[in-house]
């Protein structure tokens, strides 16, 4: 029995096909230095020895360890073990890979090779890959499908990405129900293979209309005569197609569910969702949100030309400019405040960065909030009075620690008075924008994790400088 | 059959305890206004059979939407609420619920009825509860369990917080090998009730060796007489009970595993970890770490009293504050400077916010790659090369771009190419910091997504004031 420590055996094999491609770049560097006519037979050989080791090591590999080591090899060895990569294994990993590696790997494939990768793919692989491999090889795979899968494949794509729809899978396994254990558990034998992750069966009636589920270890375990309506559960999580797949994200974590039943507006089943695509889809959501928030927009190739990655980061920072600019110009207007007293400009940073600060605890709060589904009715005004008040507190308290320093640094206690003063406005400010911004974005059916750091900082840093030397020219200068 | 959108279902819930907890309310007003001799008795009565109606609607919950209703209900309904949940219910949302929150109600709850709640719970619940339940409460449960618990739980609080040991149950399903197919499946019929979220059954040796897996589906369906070791499958992913639950949390992702063995350094089966722990683990411990990089430690009660908000704030600002105050006397250091050409102190938080968004940026992608596990070898040296390329050429660009803002808005060529040399040198210095900083907090054993922002806007405002102040007083003044 091999019990592995899965990490420990993917960096082994990664290891392994590093090796084996640095062994071939030696190997085509020695056979170009030499004439060709010369060209050594034995070394030509080993070459062949080394791309049919490279092979087998590929076969051997889950299509999720293939994926991981593709993402984590520069473009041109990430070539040559897709070259490498059994035809079989070519569809599940192009399932498995990140997006920004799987558009070089589709490019890069024969259109021969790209359709035979897609063949043998079940229906909501299929469907997944929809958009992401060239249209006309996915209509064609597609129209190849029986009528049933093709009307499935039609379904999914009618909704929205964003559906729980579009990630069901049509292969369930039903009972009829009326029978008893022993015959559903007779019928169970003699049917066609059960699909993965299924813990549960789901019993229909003639037209197929959901009436329960049966835990399969239930079903096992069951006296034969027992009819399976006392088996069952009727209480049951289920979903319409058009319904959205964050809801059943929350539904399987909250319930720890494997499988959940999808049915028409009639009540019959559909077919059905499982973990392991919630999970992946949570997972890519999480993936994206967090590189989003950074300004990057969607997936980055580690590999990638570095015009690219520059480009990449380029709508975020021309952003980021423009605020930085606005921000500038609201200082540009003190400019003769400033001349007076040059102190203000050394204690301006201070203000904005306190009140970014405070801001962005309130949006990660808010966000979470959000996402924990924490505000069904009002909370909101709860929250906003509440964060209200943390700011008052944090800004006494924390303006007159900053008050404290600009009276040390500069003894004066007017200077210290007005820093005082603008470290608590802006942190009044920061509150309620720390509030209003992701609420907003949501209600503007935008993610309130991307855009709400850049417009507080905005607003904290603007209105920070604005607080701060409106007040030093009214009461100091 | 009832088939609900389990979101709507939940916020119906949380609607009708409301409506109940608002006439609660208005009912003890009411009470309390009258003179307590000529209390009606009806109203009493009244009284009475809306706490009946809540304890009833408190019963027929879910544990997890349970603890989400008290999660989102204010301080003094949640305890009425708690108070009116039935006492099997408590120990499953003990566990179910945010920490916050369980620290008050267990402060709440009379010793006596939280050793009723506690008692009943499965041993790896109550290896999750240690330390969040009063000591000696907990130990006088865990004492009352049998010899194998006991051990079990010894065994695992023995173990880090954060190892695959402390999250594996006990409870698990084996066969002996040498079985048949009939065998087994009857031995399975015979034994005790099969624990949730089991897809297979273990195969072990005599001594409790593990030797393969076998899907409860595949044995269901397999002819009688074949045996065992034919259907099960011997490749395995196993983990030791020291393993690294991050390590886990990945494989389960990687392969979809609903469970996974736990062996001991003999290969003995000593349990298994199921994907609902290590789904709500992976949960947690996102959620911890979006709070924390924005400063906020641990868990916030959404209506714990402001005092506890606001201090559970205070670490991260005392921090920004005091690398705001170093960028401050770095800006104080040039302000000779400044009176001089009062337009730097105008441009200069331009320098530092771009600086402070391009590091920002490479964090990211820097703590996905380690999320993802993506530097298994020596790609930092690549990403630290790439990112250099990268900002060397945004560097020109933007800094191109934030040059001739200077030299439009103050029709000076020197302090425009002063302002493009200073953001280029900063972009350069914010790609050096954010590849290092993270990876050094990671080698540290620290979270790297939690430090990595301060640290670096640290870098970047202090470096960007001080390139371009310096910059300028060397070839403006």
């Amino acid at each position: 029995v091999q019990i592995g420590r899965p990490e420990e055996k993917l960096h082994a094999s990664l290891a392994d096909i590093t090796r084996l491609l640095q062994k071939h770049a030696v190997l085509e560097t020695f056979t170009h230095r030499q004439d060709s006519s010369r060209r050594d037979l034995l070394e030509h050989l080993q070459h062949q020895q080394n791309l049919v080791e490279l092979h087998a090591r590929c076969r051997s590999l889950h299509p999720a360890d293939l994926a991981y080591v593709l993402e984590s090899l520069p473009r041109d060895d990430r070539a040559l073990v897709w070259s490498q990569t059994p035809a079989a294994l070519k569809g599940p990993v192009l399932v498995e890979v990140a997006d920004a590696v799987r558009d070089r790997l589709v490019d890069e494939t024969p259109r021969g090779e790209l359709l035979d990768a897609l063949r043998p793919l079940d229906a909501e692989d299929l469907a997944y890959l929809e958009g992401k491999v060239p249209p006309d090889l996915w209509n064609s795979v597609s129209r190849a499908r029986d009528a049933g899968e093709q009307t499935f494949l039609r379904e999914t794509m009618a909704l929205p990405d964003d559906s729980v729809g579009h990630v069901m899978s049509p292969d369930v396994k039903t009972v009829r129900e009326g029978l008893s254990a022993g015959a559903a558990l007779a019928e169970l034998r003699s049917s066609e293979a059960i699909p993965a992750h299924t813990d549960q069966l789901f019993v229909v009636d003639g037209r197929r209309v959901l009436r329960g589920a049966i835990r399969l270890a239930d079903l096992v375990r069951a006296d034969a005569t027992v009819p399976i309506e006392s088996l069952m559960t009727t209480n049951l999580v289920g979903f319409a197609p058009s319904d959205a797949v964050d809801e059943a994200i929350r539904a399987f974590e909250r319930y720890d569910l494997i499988s959940a039943a999808v049915v028409d507006e009639r009540g019959r089943l559909i077919g059905r969702v499982t973990f392991d695509v919630i999970l992946e889809v949570a997972r890519a959501s999480a993936d994206r949100s967090a590189l989003e928030r950074a300004g990057l927009s969607g997936d980055e190739d580690l590999f990638a030309p570095i015009l690219d990655s520059a480009r990449n980061r380029w709508p975020w920072l021309a952003l980021n400019l423009l605020t930085a600019f606005v921000a500038s110009r609201v200082i540009g207007a003190f400019e003769g405040t400033i001349t007076q007293l040059v102190a203000l400009a050394t204690l301006m940073p201070i203000v904005a960065s306190i009140g970014g600060n405070t801001g962005n605890q309130t949006i990660a709060l808010v966000i979470r909030g959000l996402a924990l589904d924490q505000f069904p009715h009002d909370a909101p005004r709860h929250l906003m009075r509440k964060e209200l008040l943390v700011a008052a507190l944090n800004g006494a308290l924390w303006g007159s620690v900053v008050g404290l320093f600009a009276l040390i640094i500069y003894r004066s206690a007017p200077l210290g008075l007005v820093m005082l003063a603008a470290v608590f406005l802006n942190l009044v400010v920061a509150a309620v924008a720390g509030v209003v911004v992701p609420l907003t974005l949501r209600r503007l059916g935008r993610d309130p994790a991307q855009g709400a750091s850049v417009v507080l900082t905005f607003v904290t840093d603007s209105m920070g400088f604005l607080l701060f030397l409106g007040l030093a020219r009214l009461f100091l200068i």
